[in-house]
């Protein structure tokens, strides 16, 4: 039972451009020669933050999709927002906002032993991250640079460093990368409890 | 004869902090485990820009530097810079500005066939790229994330995309990213020529 960010990302460390566009990233390959399908099959609950809603909303399930597609997720969805945003039909989502402590706690009791996927942005990850519950990050790096955008983990994770699990090429298009996120030192006297 | 950008990065995309700090580099592996001995045989000329060259002084072969070393390339150095810089001894350093093209054709006649190794920073290679004159692009990304630095390349390359050749593992702390950079469509009546 873990907690994951499973994303893509352009080679300089953006997920998205500054206008939240994901434009450059579909020519790069198709979803189905990546590790998605088995990756969400044993996530239970899905974390994400108010852009990323909404980019769902505007691009896949809302009424201005250029190609209007069911809600993709059967897991439980926690939307972190300070905003109202609209619901959509056929998914399971709980908006909420502030800690994501209390949040985590209750995703990981419906997560029913399976993983918790915190879809982004950057920021909510880093959120998770700060609190020591961010246990995996799984890249897929796409062939692009983008120059500036919204940012894959706006946080400095260099003590004690990530680690390096495996590498993959997916074509020309896509490199994944899988990184354990180790604990920080326990605080003295921690091992004691 | 490739005129690449060979470079460490962040996994969120930084080739320094903010600072123009390294510290965060080495502990995560060992040069000698890197293509960097095969690579720099070929290099026969090498480019640089000014924060790239002070680093190197500061912290490499100045009287600073806490481990003093000799200058480490045999090959000739074309450093980008507007100020004035302090030449090294025993390097072959030839200070520069400008349009990087008539100085990309002097290092291509040096370099006796070899390839022409941008350094860094970013933006210098973006110069390069700016002109179609970059091939390829070697980036070793660190198991870590800064959250704020220096840019890998401040540019958005997308159309086309870059071509992702290789992947390649090196323990916990790099994976070895290997990309070619294709040509831009040619301009209506190039085939002709």
């Amino acid at each position: 039972m873990k907690t994951q960010y499973y994303t893509a990302t352009s080679l300089d460390g953006f997920i998205a451009t500054v206008d939240d566009s994901l434009d450059w990233l579909f020519p790069l390959g198709d979803v189905a020669d990546t590790s998605y399908s088995s990756f969400i099959r044993d996530v239970g609950a899905i974390a994400m933050g108010s852009s990323t809603y909404e980019w769902m909303v505007r691009n896949v399930v809302g009424p201005e999709a250029q190609k209007r597609e069911p809600w993709p997720y059967e897991q439980p969805v926690w939307v972190f927002t300070t905003r109202s945003l609209p619901s959509t039909e056929g998914a399971d989502i709980r908006f909420v906002e502030g800690d994501v402590r209390p949040v985590h706690r209750e995703m990981r009791a419906a997560a029913g032993g399976k993983n918790v996927w915190v879809v982004g942005g950057g920021d909510l990850v880093g959120q998770f991250h700060d609190h020591g519950l961010l246990d995996e990050i799984i890249v897929q790096i796409g062939s692009v640079t983008l120059g500036s955008g919204k940012p894959l983990l706006p946080r400095m994770i260099t003590d004690p460093s990530l680690r390096l699990v495996s590498v993959q090429q997916i074509g020309p298009g896509f490199a994944e990368l899988r990184y354990e996120v180790p604990r920080r030192a326990e605080a003295p006297g921690a091992a004691d409890r």
